[in-house]
């Protein structure tokens, strides 16, 4: 583009939604420069702040026809670099487009705009007695667009699923400016091809989502917490489905934490042990049995049964919200690991249940020999296949970054995926084909290419543009 | 295609999967000629019979090159022409890609060929504890294949959701014979495009599937059953969240059927009146509680609050398998209606709960004053938002195709769907328009060129051809 035609594209972007909403320069905030990837922040040629599904259309019609490629930024809580800026350009922020349209508590649903952060979602939920099933450690700044165009996880999938299953409808823009509305609220809907699950988790690739239609349920009773000792995971998987079986639709955490995991967070001295022994798993469970002694007396019953059953080596229950608190204290450690570890590797994979235990003793035999003196820990979403990973190096070496190779290997070879929830971005582009066939790919690419022709929105994530 | 190059192509195609597996004329079987939809019968110009995905895309990138259109045959009891032959069409049967690929236990998954029936795939889930979650009235015949190519409902959607929120991936064949395999087994996987997803309810418009990976569910406790009467929407839908609350993850049916209905019902004459008086809606609801005396009291305990709330009128619980079953035969005594009503117009829509009691109000005042003397029923899965409706003329009238303009344009007006379950076919393709904006149908038709430039596959289903 020549200085000519982008400032007349400048100039046509003021039109369209006011001088107040396109910024330039040392007038955008540094916020905007990138997302929570940690790379180098990039000043983007520009931000928009369009006020409406109409203007996010009058901007990227005109950003259309100059060829202009797009970055679209929620919340900015992506560990993906997806919404991280690329030198050249634009940043368009739905963050004006933020609230409730409607609840509608006969239906169970809620219509909000992209730019809603989810603890609004969730508060705006409670207040009529209802529940939205996601959940995530940065539900206070990301936003249900953001959640939605990732297909967040979270927490509570092993009970209310990804936000997939919450989504009932969409209204997105594509890359030319054209409006689709599918706000459906309908659990039963088969007309044609469901072209909003295809946005759901395409990272902005394929359209701005501006509006969405959740499925709501009803508040769950109040959570009762424990952590388990368990041998493995054949013991945990069993005590999952036990759980489930003894609780139908109560189980909403199951949270795993591999031996040195525990170990790292027993360095940073600041939690008690929570078993005499270091099991090789401590699970973190809660189930929606209600508060009070009834509630726990239930959990201590079903933990005494697996323990009986020898499935569950050594179990604790919280007796108070104190407890609960240091409960999950163990399980948001790992954001203290920093303090005392060197820079490590970090990833966010899926393992199939019945290979995660043999693809864990082969990533700790890789890690070992491969990076001697380096710390390989696992822990996370245990009951969604979910793990989150971190190599941390040896003190005398330079960095983790060779433990790229043998994770994303191990994946290959038995069948996970390279991104459980965190998504591709940029970041993890050069290994989506450990868990994508190139028919698959292939395939992904035409979508593209039906869906935003220019490759003019969020280019290179996921995949290279051309 | 000229008669050498026909000759050609059958040639090629017996070459591909065997003399045995390829049938023309009087070798096709009579079923083959049409689905449930009850249209005229059409022999297909040959039956394909591949045994393997192999062979299914040997056959597909023939007919691909010859331009030669493909119907896609399941269980063939599809309700709205989506298997029914066209003249000149090939018919592709999966029948013989049929079984269990594989259980895996702790990873509660299962890989299923396409054409496996669906009672088989509740059977061998039981036989290791757990639960596949969609279950249909056509169990015995409809096959998995077929229930993702519609993304099938049924009675259960309100504790396991429809057939897409049980499918993990899915190996497909596209028009020109590439193999998808996206068999994921993983809750959460995030890498790239979810094209298994555009698939689910494409109704084999857009390739054909071979084999699927499903998420199994720890089997439920046994169900208690129970008819209740309620005065409204608003009533049953207060009844069904309350229960919901009471026993979370417990509620596995929630039908409704209106007072017409069961004016129908009684006119049978071999069902005694559930209640003194005909509600305005009686339910049928099934909550998985656990057999015995403690499931049935916890049941009871439930609708006692109920009625004591005054959402509930009256109720009567099932005390036997004896009752479950005549509770149940309340249900499905619509399929003995055509014994004492004249051919009827049959309808299979969603309203949001919000405005189903305005949008039953609206077509009941219609259909009285335009078709008078006509019978208007509703009956269905009530939490999914799912009615199926029927108008029977007047015994003096012709038809009641007039009643088409009645339901769709109140669809319509109340933000509906005009299929809920059973799809679009070609038999309701004129009506798409009233639950999908033009802007959603040209995308659907991007997307079906991208995926079927050639249109061969299920050519005329949903949207007619070019």
């Amino acid at each position: 583009m020549t200085m000519d035609l982008a400032s007349d594209l400048m100039a046509a972007l003021r039109a369209a939604i006011g001088d107040d909403f396109v910024k330039q320069g040392s007038d955008i905030p540094v916020k905007h420069w990138s997302d929570a990837t940690e790379m180098t922040p990039v000043c983007p040629k520009a931000l928009l702040l369009p006020g409406s599904t109409a203007e996010v259309s009058a901007v990227l019609a005109l950003c259309f026809k100059a060829g202009q490629p797009v970055v679209i930024q929620g919340g900015l809580t992506g560990l993906a670099a997806g919404a991280q800026p690329q030198e050249g350009e634009i940043a368009l922020s739905l963050q004006r487009l933020n609230g409730i349209e409607e609840i509608d508590i006969e239906s169970r649903t809620m219509i909000a705009f992209a730019g809603t952060p989810l603890h609004v979602i969730h508060e705006e939920a409670q207040k009529v007695g209802l529940h939205y099933g996601v959940d995530l450690g940065a539900r206070g700044s990301c936003t249900i667009g953001g959640n939605v165009a990732t297909n967040a996880g979270g927490v509570q999938a092993v009970r209310y699923g990804v936000t997939r299953r919450n989504v009932l409808g969409l209204e997105a823009v594509l890359s030319d400016g054209t409006v689709l509305t599918g706000l459906n609220k309908m659990l039963k809907n088969n007309t044609g091809y469901d072209w909003p699950q295809l946005m759901i988790g395409s990272e902005g690739t394929l359209g701005v989502i501006t509006r969405v239609s959740l499925s709501l349920s009803p508040a769950p009773p109040a959570f009762q917490t424990a952590l388990c000792a368990v041998s493995g995971v054949a013991d945990a998987a069993a005590v999952l489905g036990r759980l489930e079986q003894i609780f139908p639709g109560r189980l909403v955490t199951f949270e795993g934490m591999w031996r040195e995991y525990m170990d790292v967070t027993a360095k940073l001295g600041t939690l008690a042990e929570p078993f005499a022994e270091r099991p090789e798993i401590t699970l973190l469970i809660e189930a929606a049995l209600g508060d009070g002694q009834e509630g726990q007396d239930l959990l201590a019953e079903a933990l005494s049964t697996l323990m009986e059953e020898g499935r569950v080596q050594d179990a604790v229950l919280a007796q108070s919200l104190q407890d609960r608190q240091r409960f999950w204290a163990y399980r948001e450690a790992n954001y203290e690991f920093h303090h005392i570890m060197p820079a490590g590797e970090h990833f966010d994979i899926s393992l199939p249940m019945n290979v995660m235990d043999a693809a864990i003793a082969h990533m700790r035999a890789a890690t070992a020999s491969e990076m001697p003196g380096s710390t390989f820990i696992a822990y996370g979403h245990m009951a969604d296949s979910n793990l989150h990973l971190a190599v941390y190096p040896d003190a005398s070496a330079n960095d983790a970054a060779g433990s790229k190779a043998i994770v994303y290997d191990a994946v290959g070879m038995f069948k996970g995926s390279i991104s459980a929830e965190h998504g591709i971005g940029m970041l993890k582009r050069p290994y989506l084909s450990r868990s994508r066939t190139p028919a698959e790919l292939a395939l992904m690419k035409s979508l593209k290419q039906t869906f935003d022709p220019a490759a003019i929105l969020n280019r290179d994530r996921i995949f290279a543009a051309g």
